[in-house]
């Protein structure tokens, strides 16, 4: 207010751009802007005010654009640790997360929002944090904590805390479940924000939306989006997914103040060749939506979703002062990123310091194996007497909405149910975190050799262990336990790769170059194991999303054993 | 969710009407709305849902259109109870407002709060309220009640208080006055929204939204609202005040999410006459706003400023069930006013039952006069041995940043200073409500005989009266006492006309035509007391706000005596 009002001079100021005015659509010339601790002061029309101390940039040839906002994020997905996920996605521009919580939550309960707030702190980019609305993620898993409507009540409390981050859970929902929504009025009564996840189309949208969720994520086309839209449902846009919706949206015309966009999930490698959701708007005008508008879904608007266009989105008096100097707009290539006021990044080099803190206790040593696993743990038994069974074996890609459960016959051993290489059947296993026990079942993915461990998996985050051998299992599993969570790759009882991920199972604060690396050590030598099927070029990253059960889908693995998630009811593995 | 999914039939379902999509600004055909507890449950693509106890509505020939959102008004100006003044608005669509309470707020503190509440309890129109961030009004005037920071802090708890209401004091702001600062704060803090009132041009525009403030309600041209939006502001047009703005605006192309509308004051005789803010979206479309964009203005673009999106402002799944059955999208006319579900108005008339209920004790009885007034009260001493003085009287309208106070030169009496009515100049005092003291000064209004008090008088509605004789003064200023609040005009010792509103001394609860009766003729009556100067045709209503303090204009009279509000220094009346 004092600079604005001239009466003490700004800490910097910045001429000779052109400003991305989000807020009327236009560009604005010949402006100046004052910034003063951290946030900007004044868009004024000389420079006056400018005094001996004023730091002055000259932005010519430049547009001047709101710092990136992303609207729903799982910065877990990235492996790294929120600060060292920052030392890469700044010089992007993203200058502001709205994180969606339920990894870390789901492992560390509301440990995880404290850790995720403590590491933002002092940060140039502003972590805001949508609690997990998935901790469990449904009834029919078991992950390491539990947040309720008090424990949400609790959280939201917390200025960082902006909401509850995507309701997913279809079922739980529809049914009706009294923790789902108990938390979902939590948000409601807080005033703050409850955030969707692939709402479907109407009449079920409807139904989701009834309930008090404000937005999706969106990957689709033009006829749902606008369909979600009407049903006043927020779309924040998967634009690499989107592009058809966004050329129909395009050409339908549409008020384009309900549609935001984001990244949501991107592993640190895939940052590091794409981009961040700087990428996200290339794809946007590439697809023919106006630069400007493009901007306003990435930054004011996402802001205003989330009702915090007081700080962030805007280049305006009293928000932060998040600055892209962007050459070109339809290119949109940032070349300078200031955060806070700062100059934090140019030409996709970090600029500052931002120093990684040890990580504190409480995130470490979560896997909580009560004594390391013996193969006799992944043992599955047939009925008495059979030399053969039916088993219920997954497929190789089950994450979909059609593919039934494949019932193949195994053979028995010694009572023991035997896997069927030659038929690509494996062995799979979901082992507690917490010790608490495992569930067991065959998986017709492909493995030859050896066995592949990790503490990733969406969204308990228990550990997932697929092999050709139950002795690699053990090793994996033990293993990926003794490094207090990540990924091994063991073969012939000989651990051929690792990365660890020892915050919260989840992440690493190694630096970028090492961790990817790693990572694609890991993929090279779970190649070599020979997976048969349809895993893709990354089967590892694959594994980690594969045991999701909140679609409705069919059959799913947990660590109670396989579940008809449709239903509820258990399984048999073998019959 | 459950009449969404199905499973349960519709209270009521509305087909064939054309329903105005406000998030995508286009017309959607062939729906069907259904409608359960109040809500809309689902935008329907078919009726197979209907039950058969669900009522059904055909809207044929009718535009659907979301019941409409008032972002800034103040009931009280109505001079209407809650109750009364939903009676008389719901019938024009609106059925939301974002209530400005300083008026109640000044008299009863929070209140204030609590009566606008519990009234609207049951309404059909939904009131939220802007916690007043004006009481005091000003350092200058001593209001009945004090809310600083503490006080805010409690009212933004509670689910029905919004946000903090229109911070106006520019000196106050601008100075870092510590119980405004703290008030904004705690708005900030709590995640509800900062009102503003009267953002200046920049680069006082900057200064005023550096410090949190969201929004202001606009009067003004094009060019200052351009200015406004740029700098992050919420835009809040006044159509009648705006229309220049409003065709520069559409003339610039801007994109228009920023901008909502407002009615802010309007008389119940005003009312009556123009309507309400339909009235105000009629002049956006005569001044060439697209009609659906209008229609954004006046729903979603408020209520998602006010981050009540999820409440009010778009047809859609979830929300209270507001829809305005509407012939003609250009003319505007509201036919039919549904309000949570239920059919509320037709054709211009209420069509269910609002009961008034008995205004709670609390409420009345607030003018506390410890005595009633006597002559010597609005006695104005001369120094010693003078026989004629200078006066500083208030020019007749000097609501205006530029009008300097006026001297005379005023005979002397018994060492009283005297009147001088053939220049028009009377004495004119405002009083305590509390009945701690009272400011008395002369002002050149021209009245001839009489007097009139009256206790609104914004904001701190203390009393004001001015008169010709300082008989007739005290006995219109102990009549509005009696009264419990109200107007009063006096003539000779007589009571010419009065109208009561005991109602926090500012509203009465009855019936509109008999309220706009008493103040008809409360405004005849005082025409006959020969008004000479500048209150135009409606000279009472002149006078509730002729003694604001907020604009650091010059010299006002407050229950202090006079004061320079540039500066805070007290002007002495005569010397």
């Amino acid at each position: 207010m004092e600079v604005a009002l001239g009466q003490i001079p700004p800490d910097t100021m910045i001429e000779n751009g052109v400003l991305v005015d989000v807020a009327t659509r236009r560009l604005l010339d010949g402006v100046y802007i004052f910034i003063s601790d951290g946030r900007v002061a004044a868009i004024a029309k000389e420079k006056s005010k400018v005094g001996p101390e004023t730091k002055i940039i000259d932005a010519s040839g430049a547009y001047l654009v709101p710092g990136l906002v992303d609207a729903h994020y799982h910065i877990e997905s990235s492996r790294l640790s929120p600060r060292r996920h920052a030392q890469i996605t700044l010089p992007y521009g993203t200058t502001t997360l709205f994180e969606g919580s339920h990894e870390i939550c789901n492992t560390l309960g509301l440990d995880g929002v404290r850790y995720l707030l403590e590491e933002s702190e002092g940060l140039p980019q502003k972590i805001f944090v949508g609690l997990s609305s998935a901790t469990p993620p449904t009834p029919y898993e078991t992950s390491s904590a539990y947040i309720g409507g008090k424990e949400a009540e609790e959280a939201l409390k917390l200025e960082g805390v902006a909401g509850i981050d995507e309701v997913m859970d279809y079922t739980a929902l529809f049914n009706g479940e009294e923790r789902l929504h108990s938390v979902i009025e939590a948000g409601l009564t807080s005033g703050k924000i409850v955030e969707g996840h692939g709402v479907p189309s109407p009449p079920q949208a409807d139904a989701f939306l009834a309930t008090g969720v404000s937005s999706t994520h969106f990957s689709g086309d033009g006829a749902k989006a606008i369909a979600l839209l009407e049903r006043g449902c927020f779309l924040e846009l998967k634009p690499r997914d989107s592009r058809q919706a966004i050329r129909e949206l395009v050409a339908a015309g549409i008020d384009w103040q309900m549609v935001g966009m984001c990244v949501d999930d991107r592993p640190a490698e895939r940052i590091s060749q794409l981009g961040h959701l700087d990428y996200e708007l290339r794809i946007c005008i590439e697809e023919g939506l106006n630069p400007v508008t493009a901007i306003q879904l990435a930054t004011l608007n996402n802001a205003r979703h989330w009702r915090k266009e007081h700080e962030v989105g805007i280049v305006a008096p009293g928000r932060r002062a998040d600055i892209l100097f962007i050459p070109d707009l339809d290119a949109f290539k940032v070349d300078k990123v200031m955060a806070n006021g700062e100059i934090v990044a140019e030409k996709g080099r970090l600029t500052v310091d931002i120093p990684i803190r040890q990580a504190p206790a409480y995130v470490l040593k979560t896997i909580k194996l009560r004594k390391p696993l013996t193969a006799k743990d992944f043992e599955v038994r047939a009925p008495a007497g059979r030399s053969n069974v039916k088993a219920a074996v997954l497929s190789p890609f089950y994450f979909s909405s059609d593919l039934p459960p494949i019932t193949r016959e195994l053979l028995v051993e010694g009572s023991l149910v035997q896997r069927d290489l030659s038929h690509d059947v494996n062995k799979v296993a979901i082992v507690r975190r917490d010790g608490g026990g495992l569930g067991v079942s065959f998986w017709e993915i492909g493995y030859q050799h050896g066995a592949v461990a990790m503490s990733v998996l969406h969204d308990s985050h228990n550990i997932s262990v697929v092999g050709a051998t139950d002795s690699d299992m053990v090793r994996a599993v033990n293993r990926v336990a003794e490094m207090g969570g990540g990924i091994a790759i063991v073969r012939d009882g000989v651990i051929k790769a690792e990365v660890l991920l020892p915050i919260a199972g989840l992440m690493t604060d190694r630096p970028l170059p090492e961790v990817v690396a790693g990572l694609d050590r890991i993929n090279e030598e779970a190649a070599k194991l020979v997976p048969g099927k349809l895993l893709g070029p990354n089967p590892v990253d694959t594994q980690t999303f594969i045991f999701l059960t909140c679609y409705p889908w069919g059959i799913v693995l947990t660590d109670g054993g396989l579940i008809n998630v449709r239903n509820g009811q258990p399984v048999p593995a073998v019959w």
